[in-house]
């Protein structure tokens, strides 16, 4: 696997024609905005098409960030230029629910904050395993005063129970990777030195498999455990309506003065700089 | 919050605008019956039209009772007396469908028995937090030859999966602190001393939030996750009709010899008790 | 209960009228295929239609195995000569949906392997419990080429999450007791020295209860839970046609020949050699 960082990027390294990596190197946060669209579109797409590939492992490159939150200095009409996808969904979504359908098995690699977008890609894949040290989970929205807009109030109750759910979703607080693989938010966590190897393992193994045996198995659990797209729709509405609303711009603007959207605290502690917000 | 006690009521008290407080107390076990229902609507009516409120705790103030099984000893025709709630469900199960659908973040603090409504209650709560060491939940019904009838053949299976929850409704046995959170009965639960600071930072902290956000964050939730009314409906029919056959008159009048419905081992140990009727 | 074991059988013992016992002797490994199927429906068929059974624990007689995978030693036409059965599914799983449909509670006690049909056995009964160290579950298909054919992709996502169930799936691993309660597969593993006395005071407990309440109970539970039959329709056909494909016919061959079928390293650590069949 190629081992050049190229700054600013979502990077593709093929292990093997049966076994991707997708690596987010977005400097120095790994803020996911409308400029990282149409690059994670065509990865997607290859993932779609590719006839070989069976295998796919999303990782960071950024120390403490796996992918985190969406980019609040985009302006609007950057979100709002691209067309409606393949599926009818926004951009966004629509790349989040083509994940979830590919014939290739998808796996999450968490290492840093998985926050906002970084929590709905990962929840979006197939699987989740997390380093129980380095990973903090969570959608912080509802602590900005937004609506979660990826997917999350579609995903997360079928995945972890409502209770569980809701308690993610209200109280906006980052989940360890400990309290992550007990409430099943990951399927496993490991102790840090040990993820990389056992994501490795586990994707080489699967890309030893047949490819068409791996499809069929998961087109049969897609139909079993996926929300429609009806659901996952309104979200995205919710997510840019929350966004022009006052509650939510006078929180945003009180977390830009305090730091937010730059390597420090707040990026850091997200959790504990919203709980304090609005006292 | 008011720490005045009142004997025989289930309490209303407003820790801030935005943060309520319902305590349970109903000397001397917490028993609820449809003397309780009038009190517990209007708190729910309150709790849907209130501009302001953005959580509620529900907790006891009886020690070894978080709130536990209906009256039996109160008139048929009591309970039959409610016409139908708003939702066209009877009484006790409009309400507990009600809270489960209010824009209004619902968290269960579970110290002691929760049994038959108390778990219904909690299951109709959004979350639900334990004392690792003092609560006891269950749904004791199928161990006295009854059929549950307050929603939780439609909410434990989505929240703790067909297995755990068929378990739990066919061995009618007590459930401990640390099991509940395996199952994911619980969000989690906490050593005893540790509970109510933790649900208290928790309201808090979600009362701080804007409840917008809060509210059309839980609606999608409930797209996701809600049981269908239709399912919640038959479950009490099924109640009352299993009332009135011999099995559990049986079995009812055998537990009241042995001290049901008095402060005791029965109310205490009901999982044990319930073991050995048929036997 | 009759201790008396007869070779190649699958032996049904009534501890008591209301609590009966299935257990699986097929020597050597416990393997299932169609020589199986009618003395597994009838049954099926008896405790559909007994007045008085209550409860029903599967076990096994074989050392290391509760039950495994399919004979891919069979003709195909002894699979293709049954009839649909009575739900219209074909046999095995027309045999599994009754059992999760049966007014009697069903409890897999599971020691040594559930691979294949043994873990699709347990997954159409209503509780799993586990030898934390001697149980090993899994569905083994992918790892060979294969789809599953008895309702796993769409039962395992209902019980322990999408996320988890494609790991089991994709990955055709095994997993052990303690990863099975930690995932939901199994509702709780026990030091092997306590299953036993676990299961059976659960089953006699369940026994002494009375049967309408259970039946009822349970009835309500499955409008809640239970997959569609056209969910499950469609697995058998996947796993019969991937079954003539080369690409299952060729991993076959090889395991054939590393000793697959017979008593051996093969048959005891699968896992493992899925692992290293592609590569």
């Amino acid at each position: 696997m190629s081992k050049a960082i190229v700054a600013g990027e979502i990077r593709l390294a093929r292990v093997s024609p049966e076994y991707w990596r997708v690596t987010f190197d977005l400097p120095p946060l790994n803020i996911f905005g409308p400029a990282n669209i149409p690059q994670l579109e065509e990865i997607v797409s290859s993932l779609e098409t590719n006839a070989r590939v069976k295998v796919v492992v999303f990782d960071s490159a950024i120390e403490g960030f796996f992918l985190t939150h969406y980019d609040l200095l985009a302006k609007p009409e950057e979100s709002a230029k691209f067309p409606p996808g393949r599926t009818g969904l926004q951009a966004l979504p629509d790349m989040l629910v083509r994940i979830s359908r590919a014939p290739v098995v998808s796996i999450a690699s968490i290492r840093g904050r998985a926050t906002g977008v970084g929590s709905e890609l990962a929840l979006a894949s197939d699987m989740r395993f997390a380093s129980r040290e380095k990973a903090l989970l969570s959608q912080w929205e509802v602590g900005a005063g937004l609506v979660p807009g990826g997917g999350p109030m579609a995903r997360l109750p079928r995945l972890i129970g409502r209770g569980r759910a809701l308690e993610v979703l209200m109280t906006a607080n980052d989940i360890d990777g400990y309290v992550a693989e007990l409430y099943g938010y990951v399927n496993r966590s490991f102790p840090d030195a040990q993820l990389d190897a056992f994501v490795d393992g586990l994707a080489k193994r699967i890309a030893s498999f047949d490819k068409q045996a791996i499809a069929e198995t998961k087109r049969l659990v897609n139909i079993a455990s996926l929300p429609p797209d009806s659901e996952i729709a309104p979200e995205w509405d919710a997510f840019i309506n929350s966004l022009g609303r006052p509650a939510a711009q006078e929180r945003i603007k009180k977390l830009m003065a305090q730091g937010f959207h730059r390597p420090g605290d707040v990026e850091t502690r997200l959790g504990d700089y919203l709980g304090l917000l609005g006292r």
